[in-house]
């Protein structure tokens, strides 16, 4: 992990280093495993391991299952609700499923069922007025622009474990590749666009840093920001869910050559693939009133900022020069906001991912995802 | 829900009321998202929302979803450890496997691969030395024992809505029926019967009314039960896993009328289907000292026992008489112990579940499962 970009989550409390180790005995063991599948019929297609869905070939299709979890993102809901009676669970629903659904269309994926994990620290949860309706028609909203059916899930309670007034909210999600040919595999290449797709806000990314900024606040999540949203409701904007441009360019026939769920590690992300490639951005887009704020008073480097946040880019998409212009066509179809943020090139010292604007480089050493 | 059989657990902190509240608006809101599915090929057969698993419909196949949590369970792993050593963090794996895997089977659908959910208060609960390690390999061997390969899963840090030193376990699996002849779809009959697997102790259900037992003993978890075993040593006893029963089955040709995983809600489990039958235990099994113990200690009446706790069977299929015998082979050469519990009935006032020599009814209003 890159130092640099490593310091200002770290002191927010999440060590990754600890995180990424137990990440990967989980891998270790998972591998073993294995043999299971030829029961089923079916085969772990090569190099799926620390991709964030998990894929199986069977004979006509893949199957790809995502299981994910919001993060700590309902508690700035919970807050506001006491601060001012925002409602801001419909959005936590979204989000729970924008986590999951954004995952699996890494792969090119279409998301078909989802489920549902709500777990309570007391069913005194479910006694505040609207909050567990507005969660439920968030989560259906959700599954509704993902394109899939919610299917289920698990309501536990879990005294002890969790929080008195907490809740922790996850899920999964199965969905098929068909046809095969539109497995997103990482065959980028140099040369290669790469296509930004706006995010709403921070989705429910850096939530513990985001939350540790409002206790700095004398107003906490009241605070208004320069665009005159509270940055309670600002945090609170719903995870933009990408689902359809994947769809809309499978069936307009356009080969994405990767896709990338900018979430935890921030712009990191971007070279996620081993291949030795410098992905260099050259609009890193606006930033809004949102991240100023939080970049400024949790006092980030752009290092930090964007070695953390998505920063105004929730999903990349890596696609063909010739592609570009269709995909940026179908991405305002869709209703999402979309640019060529950067190129891809040749890296021969290895994978990187340079901001040049902004005097940014992480090296390779700062990401590190499979076991 | 039944008031007597409700009162212990009730007592315990777990208001079944309102959590079956938000499950049944979980379930409303989830039909409203069903039209997604036709896009992916899919539809929804009738009579699935409300059961174990969540099932929908393939040209070839069922496809199957479960996601679950273990509970708080791992809560006596961990002060086992503190207490004597003891390493608990393999069992609580298997657990949270067995617990997704037994609901997904009782629809019929093998689980072809699971997901793993761990969010933890803090990253500090990866230090505590062999836990992680035990963790993954318990996980791993629950998805060997249900034939199922792990793929994947989520680990976050869950700051101050997890407790400090608190992990929630939980993940999710999908799987196929194929043929779809294997669905169990619950057509009981009268005069089917009712074979009863035998629990490897408490699974990870009543945990919460088991950890308050434990507090109020001088030596918690470790004063000793009349086998000589400790509380906490048999309370971690791993979950039994009975997919291997209903793949052999299935392999032999069987049809499993209907299958339950006794959890939530005890031996009232039993009449989950909505059919207006009973289902008459002749033969409810050996109470193990496990349970001895904590129904003395709880104070609890036969019908708040075997109303909140499996009482040592963790399992039920319902079979047509004449398969009766080569189930119970079946079972025996998979190392699970079976005998016939009893004998399903007409009950032309509504399903019940009656255990004679205990004299003990549950009557329908003592269980709800669908919105």
């Amino acid at each position: 992990m890159g130092k640099s970009a490593g310091g200002a989550y770290a002191a927010a409390g999440v060590d990754y280093d600890a995180l990424d180790r137990f990440k990967r005995a989980c891998q270790v063991a998972g591998r073993q495993t294995l043999p299971a599948l030829s029961f089923h019929q079916l085969s772990e297609p090569a190099g799926v391991r620390g991709e964030s869905a998990y894929l199986v070939e069977a004979d006509d299709c893949f199957i790809a299952h995502v299981e994910e979890g919001l993060g700590t993102k309902n508690t700035v809901a919970d807050e506001m609700a006491r601060a001012n009676g925002f409602r801001g669970y419909h959005a936590i629903g979204i989000d729970t499923v924008a986590c999951i659904v954004n995952d699996m269309i890494t792969c090119g994926a279409l998301p078909a069922v989802v489920a549902m994990h709500a777990g309570v620290g007391s069913s005194n949860w479910f006694d505040v007025a609207h909050r567990g309706e507005d969660l439920a028609a968030g989560f259906a909203e959700g599954c509704r622009l993902a394109g899939a059916a919610w299917g289920g899930g698990e309501t536990p309670m879990l005294k002890g474990v969790v929080e008195p007034d907490g809740i922790v909210l996850a899920g999964s999600a199965w969905g098929f590749i068909r046809p095969k040919t539109h497995r997103i595999k990482g065959d980028v290449q140099p040369g290669d666009s790469m296509i930004f797709l706006r995010s709403s806000g921070v989705h429910a990314n850096g939530l513990t840093l985001c939350r540790k900024i409002a206790d700095a606040q004398p107003d906490r999540y009241l605070t208004r920001l320069s665009d005159g949203m509270t940055l309670g409701e600002s945090l609170l904007a719903p995870t933009t869910i990408y689902a359809p441009l994947i769809r809309d360019c499978q069936q307009e026939g356009i080969a994405l050559r990767y896709a990338i769920n900018v979430t935890g590690h921030g712009w990191r992300k971007m070279m996620r693939l081993d291949a030795p490639l410098c992905y260099r951005v050259d609009e890193p887009g606006v930033v809004s009133s949102l991240f100023e704020f939080l970049v400024g008073k949790a006092d980030m480097t752009p290092e930090d900022a964007y070695g953390t946040f998505n920063m105004g880019v929730g999903f990349v998409v890596i696609v063909r020069p010739t592609d570009e212009r269709r995909v940026l066509d179908l991405a305002q179809s869709a209703g999402l906001s979309a640019w060529k943020g950067g190129v891809v090139l040749d890296s021969p010292q290895g994978r990187r991912v340079d901001v040049p604007s902004l005097k940014i480089s992480f090296l390779s050493d700062a990401l590190q995802v499979r076991g």
